[in-house]
């Protein structure tokens, strides 16, 4: 019976993520803060972590899972003064404790890291600076990774994920917001709409990262970090996923284009330069994943059950 | 009258940079942790950093510094558990904060920053990982920086450092051991000393920061991250060290070669493709820089005054 240590396990990507791997019958482990135990989905095995590296280590030796997938992250999309301290601690500090302490327990590790593309660095575009600070902590936190991951029996891989979509999503997201509207009938303000969206469906985003513990187990990239991008190889505009949007659930938005601005340092185009990850594509067609969402919605709020 | 803020301002290079500064006829504050005020040169206007972001942009708006020379760091050539948590608080966190603050300042703003060559990241050899912890968290400040200087009138530079040494140098390096050795006569294990130095004094390391100040200010580099090398251009072994030190000061070493292993990812070939800072060589000659250390040393310990 494999095992898996999840990070982030009662969030939106890590609480599927802890269900995707115990229906593919895995042990699984949720690392969550003290507080978050009751969100973790059941059959998950809860530690709570309290920054003692040396209980952290003695936990990862005695459950010995094949790989951590490390999902936790604090996001905020424009950050004030006040989040510099926990983007820091909680997307760098807190991750640099689990590789510390995978790095002392004995035998070959692997690490599984969520990145965001808004990284935007070292690919087609590679001087153009992190989106966010958000972004910037993600990319901060890969220098960690590339250290660890220098060293001997030591293998990580970093998914940069776009944009991820689901039932069952309660993230102030855009689409959810959407969806909301046009159920609702309510006016939603927007900026001009022609921004990039590369949306893969959480299911998807799942099958990929039990891909890339695939390719670690296989040996791929033993010595350094890993980078591949998570895209659907589908893009739209804010306007072209309204459109779709309209048509798929045969109502109209009543939006407001251009009723709000663009935020500062939108991202307009999406990185294109990304490698893909080996032998995975996303395999829910996003007409399907849009209805359901909205269906979903319908049903009982954004909490109904998810695929 | 220019004015700068030096962080670091109470350690070894950090308290050369305000004397420099101050000689060159500057204002000069340091931002210092709560009990290194006594360690700071006379002159300085200091300045408490207790973690509030609104104290020290409220700080920054009165000074009204030209630039940050951030020189703060907590150094650890191999980490231990315990060191992990302070070199992600010290390295990025604090450092985080302080470009936070500065951001929240009008006006342009230029930001010195000090890295070191062991990041080796992006130039000649890309792919190999940092060398030590240290160097990974400098790596990860830098994309912090990167999202910094992505905005509008922030400009920044890094100076990635290889080995400093001067008079009056407590840090526990190598040259220091070599001096106190040659000095006492003491037996020296060395490991079998094949690998790279390049040492630039820490007088012409000053002089370094200020020209790239002068190169941000006649605008270098805006809207991205400048990274230059500070190199001597000229290097030696150790091997090859410790012979220029015998015959300057006519002495012989009672060196154990091999009597101790090469550290775990010894650095053994330094980084050759970082760019030269533009209008910046070393004007201290080794043999002149080695020599006062050694005679310093002899003087008065290691606590003679600087140059």
């Amino acid at each position: 019976m494999k095992a898996a240590v999840v990070t982030g396990g009662a969030g939106f990507i890590g609480s599927h993520m802890c269900r995707h791997l115990l229906a593919d019958g895995w042990r699984v482990a949720a690392l969550v803060r003290p507080g978050s135990l009751a969100r973790l989905p059941a059959g998950v095995v809860p530690f709570e972590f309290t920054d003692d590296l040396g209980v952290l280590t003695e936990f990862l030796r005695e459950f010995r899972p094949e790989i951590i997938f490390h999902l936790a992250a604090f996001y905020v999309t424009e950050h004030g003064p006040g989040d510099v301290d926990r983007l820091v601690r909680d997307n760098i500090l807190f991750g640099a404790k689990v590789l510390e302490a995978l790095a002392r327990v004995g035998g070959h590790r692997l690490f599984l890291n969520a990145g965001t593309s808004w990284q935007n660095s070292g690919f087609d575009r590679p001087n153009v600076a992190p989106a966010n600070l958000y972004a910037a902590t993600k990319q901060a936190f890969e220098d960690l990774i590339s250290y660890y991951a220098g060293g001997e029996d030591f293998s990580a891989v970093t998914l940069r994920l776009f944009d991820t979509y689901g039932e069952n999503d309660k993230r102030p997201k855009l689409l959810n917001a959407l969806v909301k509207a046009l159920k609702t009938g309510a006016r939603m303000e927007l900026t001009p709409g022609e921004q990039e969206v590369d949306l893969v469906h959480v299911a998807d985003v799942c099958r990929a990262f039990v891909q890339a513990y695939e390719l670690l187990r296989e040996g791929f990239g033993q010595g350094k970090e890993l980078v591949y991008g998570l895209s659907s190889g589908r893009r739209l505009t804010v306007r072209g996923l309204v459109e779709l949007l309209e048509k798929l659930t045969g109502r109209q938005l009543k939006a407001v284009w251009g009723g709000r601005p663009y935020r500062r340092r939108e991202v307009m185009r999406l990185q294109t330069g990304y490698p893909a990850l080996p032998g995975w594509r996303p395999v829910l067609e996003l007409e399907t994943g849009l209805l359901n969402v909205y269906r979903c919605y319908g049903e009982a709020g954004l909490d109904c059950a998810s695929l």
